[in-house]
């Protein structure tokens, strides 16, 4: 019984949003956990326990995994073991195992080593496109460009637009800047657009009115929304999106990831957070929280520090404490009184 | 410019909600760290710089703070200096300073030394109130009527709810159970009801749901909601609650705060984090969001620990940060492929 994937403006007969009852609504959260959070940690996690991780993940019930990504190892060395883990992992038939991939000769690693998916990147403003990929953006959407005119028919193509809500360099981001972008991709023929908020620059209103242009202008595109908590914004901001009608967003396990040009920041808004959030509101994500949560559990021992969730502190709502073991003296003596 | 007060269904002309654009309504961002932020501190901050606190609180814009707790000193030690803080504070004509009382004694003594307005506190659960009161929740309704029938016409009552939107100990809570001591003590005339969401359990679905009903009911009687950000959800519940009509909301500095009964527990949702949101959201708070940020700054220093507050770590939105300082070959060396 859920409701139809697009449907923007959900409002009861009195007027009210119903984006606060999910009403056994889909939503579709993405894993970008093993490709964008481990991408940034100083430890390189060792091939065997990424597979063990993305096999945690796919048995939890995500239904898209973005595994790796298809890069020079000297860029990022610890996501040198694509292919591996790629190859290593128990594929499951309902899940997407998506990569990342720079360019053409990336894109055929990726399809080689069995991706269902790629997942291409580029920023929406030159400063962040020229410090983090070391290229103009006319050099980047050429080299994008010809990935999705030499695979784009053998599997899906995700453009990931960073810096779509704010640039850490540059400032305010117009919208109309971030929409140029995702027109020239979608001229292309790619079946999905990611608005990336890379450093937490979003906010819920800014969000409401991109993914309501968005889903306007192109109701055909498949648009996901990736979130940081950077600034504890990340929860308000899925539901701004979700009411404006998006079902895709992007998270990562435990809340990993980060930007390097935003000192301080935290990490991408955690699944079991928002997976916690969403099913206590009635929506319908297909995932077995307490599987996360055993998940992000072993995460501090991969990557040698405390990650950013709160839920795998505090465990979910419905896990109650013990009352004082003296609790019944306690009574004895209120009621003397 | 600001709306009504109560408009618990802002809709614009096409169906959509308007929560997410602020369009300058005012919201009433009500800080409690000096009172529900310290009183749980390990280390007693020495009364010279809780009142330094507060008068930077008051001077960055809030309208109302819980300054301290007129309690038995041996409860909670770290507020023993409560009659002091009251009297050593610059007060400032346009801004409330409450005091936490649990009985008639207490009262008299917050209204000596200062206070403009009562708040009273007990538990929904009987659990809850037995092991953080040490009453039963008769022995509290009864305690806190005899100061809302004493003192009632000198000053403003608020009667803050423990436990609303769920039990550490209990588990759910039924709404009906919150309403029913609402009710109780709005009948007794109190002018405020705090629904206090004490461990971090309440959802937007819950929240949207519990202030409606709470709106509708007694429009009349100001409606405040206490959030934890316990499980990440504070800033979302906000949101629900302002869809519901709400307009005053409590947070605390830093996100100080927790609760003995839920270990691993964060704090409150931070006042700066709130502020920082709704401003982008176009929301009137006529708080300076600077001036939180540094006293937020200081905070550590006050306590011996960080906290959770993820703002005063990455800093607000429009704060960027240098490009690399090798930007320029990096672009000359693009162009030159």
């Amino acid at each position: 019984m859920n409701a139809p994937v697009l449907n923007p403006k959900a409002i009861d007969s009195a007027g009210a949003s119903q984006v606060w009852q999910g009403a056994q609504r889909q939503v579709h959260i993405q894993e970008v956990g093993p490709r964008d959070g481990l991408q940034i940690e100083p430890v390189v996690v060792p091939t065997a326990d990424k597979i063990a991780l993305v096999n945690a993940l796919s048995a939890a019930g995500l239904k898209k995994i973005e595994v790796s990504a298809f890069v020079s190892p000297k860029a990022i060395p610890s996501l040198a073991d694509a292919s591996e883990v790629f190859q290593g992992i128990d594929k499951l038939p309902d899940c997407t195992y998506s990569a990342l991939v720079p360019n053409l000769k990336g894109a055929e690693r990726a399809l080689e080593a069995g991706a269902d998916e790629l997942n291409l990147v580029m920023s929406v403003t030159q400063t962040h496109n020229l410090a983090n990929l070391r290229m103009l953006q006319e050099q980047s959407f050429a080299a994008l460009a010809q990935i999705v005119q030499q695979v784009g028919s053998s599997v899906p193509i995700n453009v990931s637009l960073s810096c779509s809500f704010g640039c850490p360099m540059e400032g305010d981001v117009p919208l109309a800047q971030t929409l140029h972008w995702a027109e020239r991709f979608i001229a292309l023929g790619v079946q999905g657009i990611s608005l990336c908020d890379t450093t937490g620059m979003a906010h819920p209103a800014q969000v409401h009115e991109a993914a309501s242009s968005f889903i306007k202008r192109w109701p055909e595109v498949e648009c996901t929304l990736h979130f940081h908590n950077t600034r504890g914004m990340g929860l308000a901001n899925i539901l701004a999106g979700l009411d404006a009608g998006v079902r895709h967003f992007d998270s990562a396990l435990g809340g990993l990831g980060g930007c390097p040009y935003a000192p301080g920041a935290s990490g991408n808004i955690s699944t079991e957070e928002v997976v916690h959030a969403l099913q206590l509101m009635g929506y319908s994500t297909g995932i077995d929280l307490q599987a996360l949560l055993t998940a992000a559990e072993r995460l501090p021992g991969l990557i040698g520090h405390e990650l950013p969730s709160q839920l795998v502190k505090a465990g979910p709502r419905w896990k109650t404490h013990p009352a004082p073991a003296n609790l019944e003296e306690i009574r004895q003596r209120a009621l003397a009184r």
